[in-house]
């Protein structure tokens, strides 16, 4: 039975694999950059979206973002504060976002991805089964909160591996809880040697600026795709 | 394709289900109560139940833990400084723990079940998928830390439904976190009406001799169940 469930897993994953590889040739196309946040339920992923949309906007790019959660369309309305385009999917039972519910929702939502600068998703609070699951996305974004214990990359660590970039999030309670960066720093590194970490806070706006100019930087990197 | 993963699923649950059933008769003739502990990653297990088991063990009482992860052995080595037996299981890649590694850990070990009073596992930090996983315990303990946001048990039902109990955790950072303690003691009775909850902080040990007097009335309430 293990191994006809392995057989199975394995063609779900190249069926997504497969639709996850047309997405990107459609991202690429538009000429957006697809990004997908991960992290552990509470990491304060929400907060950080809907601070960097509306700190894009402020900057004349466009944005869109796709909410993934078990229940609610709560953080979809909290993204939709920013005034950019959002919608939820809700994924009953599912614990992480796969490749055909992004094609579905695009298909449906009908939203005109060439006139995109960036384009969010934001996948289900969950530090292990979203790793498997490539959603098109240009940029995948692991965040970890000072609230989360300096260890949690080696205990989770194909998120971390998988991910392209690390963001520590409420760096405004580091001193409340104690916070070792560089412990933190150099578990993440231990995963993912050399991946590029930021050091935010949504609430003071720490950090926002640099993950904003490495998103600029990603997506000049991309133009070359563009139709 | 999706049928037939859902009926290999539903078998791979009730295979699950009826090893769960076995050791909860083991448990029950042993006369120890079991108890299975879920959260995020990052809510603050570890430090819960290693405060949990100091405190126990001070009281003259017997305990045991077996702690899941997906990688290192971290959990163990600092619940193991409670003084109290303690055994790893590394899931390799699997996002919770199953009652037949918990079977198959326990024969290996040769603990003696009868000579415990209290039997704790620690899932892996997973707010989703261990929620499906019964794993023979009495009483499966939810926690949720001040720092994750008041509408997590909205968002991850499942998990708080099939909880017995709730432990809201890191009360010490309550105020820096500006958490609404009204609102998360709301919606975690949204999801699961009635369900016990307790406020408590493994630093100050606010709460914890509370939970403890709960345990108490639990194993006693088991005590029909013995040999």
């Amino acid at each position: 039975m293990t191994t006809r469930l392995l057989d199975i897993r394995q063609g779900v994953l190249s069926k997504n694999d497969q639709l996850a590889a047309d997405l990107r040739t459609q991202f690429h196309r538009a000429g957006v950059l697809a990004l997908n946040f991960v992290s552990s339920p509470g990491t304060g992923k929400t907060a950080f979206i809907e601070r960097l949309m509306t700190d894009l906007r402020a900057k004349g790019r466009t944005v869109a973002a796709l909410v993934g959660d078990l229940q609610t369309d709560n953080d979809a309305k909290r993204l939709a504060r920013s005034g950019a385009p959002v919608r939820q999917i809700v994924t009953g039972g599912n614990c992480h976002l796969e490749a055909d519910m992004i094609s579905a929702h695009l298909s449906d939502w009908k939203l005109d991805l060439s006139g995109l600068d960036f384009f969010i998703i934001e996948n289900v609070g969950n530090l292990v089964c979203p790793s498997s699951y490539d959603l098109g996305e240009d940029v995948r974004v692991v965040l970890l909160s000072v609230t989360e214990g300096e260890d949690k990359p080696l205990k989770y660590p194909p998120m971390f591996h998988s991910a392209d970039v690390a963001v520590i999030t409420k760096m405004d309670l580091a001193a409340a809880c104690e916070f070792d960066r560089d412990l933190a720093r150099a578990n993440i590194n231990e995963v993912h040697p050399g991946i590029r970490i930021f050091e935010t806070s949504s609430k003071t706006g720490q950090g926002m600026g640099e993950f904003i100019e490495f998103l600029e930087k990603c997506k000049m990197q991309n133009a070359k795709f563009k139709n």
